[in-house]
């Protein structure tokens, strides 16, 4: 089953795929997920929260997408362009979307779904204290492209 | 608002929850998620997947729980007494619950909702190659004991 | 030496100073600095840049005060109950105060010391694409308390 | 403002300037600070204490230039070609330059920053229990070479 | 000394090497090495012990790899494209091989001998509740390839 | 199984040994190794690099100890009162001793394996330049103090 790229061998050991020979091309990966918020999450999200809650967020997101290499054990440690990480307010819910770019000999997908998780957590870390409730939902991605198997965008 | 434990100050700042005084007490906390795995995920998850898909993805958890203050950022360094990561199979997805317990004079809700969402990242990674769709959802607290809230259980 | 505290032994080699025996007892430290702003800066600084600089500068503050004992390698990893990093706005120059408290066999000031450098070292790096020439200065501590050498102010 | 390069965008929001598209070219960068040490210190810091110090602080901040994008929070993770850092004994005060190179789409100023800021942090530990007063000064780039804004030094 | 590749200069201090202006080449090095296991640690490897206590020292193994700039002081960080670790049982011992693949401006060495250590000291970690005295023996380069000195093989 | 303190449960699934209602009380290990040098070792291992090599070995041996819990995974975070590392020079060889000292509720010894491991793979990284062939061995405890299991000493 290695063939398939999957992380391991027909013997039922955990491998890190391997990239040899691979170029290293343009590649970028969007991943996106939600937060569902009670009332008083909402609330407190309104002023003053909102500038320090999604700053905050924001920016663990970006740091997540840096180390997830160190968090998913068998991701390669891969040179990053660029990371967005921004946020949407919808009803009862904030939805973050984090986009990564770069030039690597595999993608970054699992940089992207690291990127929302993590800034999703610290969403609920800075409201915890108002709402035990929260529900982090739907983490997916949503496109990617560059590399062998070429574009993708989730079916609607 | 910094009264209510929340992760920033009246004037919109960001800051760390003082914990000065607060007693080291026994606190345990308990969250829970899952993947939607497609059908060729979930034979994929089969033998011999099985075993270093789950393996890989219980310690990725356990690790991530003991790194959770320096993933989210306002989060306390915290010591940790024990940290169980163990997944339950579904029809169409995967199940994963983990449990944090510590004494600290704060609590642990943080470090297993890192724990899950981890793990589950590391799901996605494993299986990847053959399911770009999957998606991660419910990622929640299910219960919390210790600390000066008490105990607290998600209603059903 | 080795009994006067110093990181390293009467024969020159390196040494992490003993701290069995000594008890955990409630300590706190204080450290500022400041960045001198040249007119791009200080006009980047003004709107839009406040919020995101010094929001950004706070958490990495924080986050690094965490992590003294990884980055200065003869620091204790301590236990925190607080960090608070803060910043004031002077003519020409961003001052930086971090305070971290906790209760450990030794005492937090390399913690404050390395919030406000990573915190100072983080507003050049929002602003250095308008001003490459400013300058880190005074990074001191300005106070103590707690331990057996007890409290401690810089004198004026 | 963001096409300034600066580290955040019009409405305000932290974010990673993108360098998709930037060649991965040789680049430098220079960066120099001091500490200032009172007499116990300066005395402290002869033999046998100018070995262990100053070899400490070297790996310190060799080390803290490698870690530059898990520090400075919206830094890209960039590859190294090398890192020096030297120390220079003068009246009063232990000055260190930083040195780095390497080949990347964009420079190593915060690197070099960073470098210098650990390795004099890693001084005041090493001497602080003799004095606590010593003062950290004058972190600020000095010369940099490469990148599409091409060669600078610090005026005199 | 320095044009020997050694990590310090003539005057006795540490330094990276610089591996300014070496073309990134295809490089590749295996280490190996040996935990002797007493009979209750054999036992113990026998199931159900020998799938966990193998699958978990590989991604130790392999996440240690991946860490080795962060913990040996003077290498660089490098780009990593595949990873392998392995376990061979023998009479009374249990053997890991470690390989690593890249391209970069100097070697894999310290990255193959750093996943062999952490892997069998996990290997210890996992089994030290019933036996102490397990030693890690005999770590050493197997062989490298690539680079300007070319190809190498341990004399048998 | 699990009741031995083994890291994994009698289904085969790794885990965490809980410690929860253990008390936090002094314990110590220590740990050694040793590192074969061939002649060219041995020689640059002379002035100038005794010096660098051991403090640098030193260094990273401690910091490693420090970090024991984010590479070994099934281990606890353990606040640390002390860490030492020393080098005895033998005939061709070079041996390291890493005693450790804490008080937790589990013991140090992987802490002490773990400085030992890391600072005679340091130690092969300052030298590797002149000899490729050093054997790092004979990585054992040696002692261990405290804890419910009492005191332990290698039998000679």
């Amino acid at each position: 089953m290695a063939e398939n790229g999957l992380h391991f061998d027909r013997a039922g050991n955990p491998r890190m795929v391997d990239v040899t020979g691979k170029a290293l091309t343009a590649r970028t990966a969007s991943a996106r997920g939600e937060i569902l918020l009670g009332p008083a999450a909402m609330e407190a999200l309104g002023a003053p929260a909102k500038g320090p809650v999604e700053a905050t967020a924001v920016i663990a997101g970006i740091q997540a997408a840096k180390r997830t290499w160190e968090l998913v054990p068998l991701c390669h440690p891969l040179p990053l362009d660029g990371v967005d990480v921004s946020f949407h307010e919808k009803e009862g819910a904030l939805e973050c979307t984090c986009t990564v770019r770069g030039r690597a000999g595999t993608g970054y997908e699992m940089e992207a779904l690291t990127g929302v998780s993590v800034a999703l957590l610290t969403v609920y870390d800075m409201l915890k204290a108002v709402d035990r409730g929260m529900v982090i939902r739907d983490i997916r991605l949503i496109s990617k492209t560059g590399g062998k198997s070429g574009d993708w965008s989730r079916p609607r």
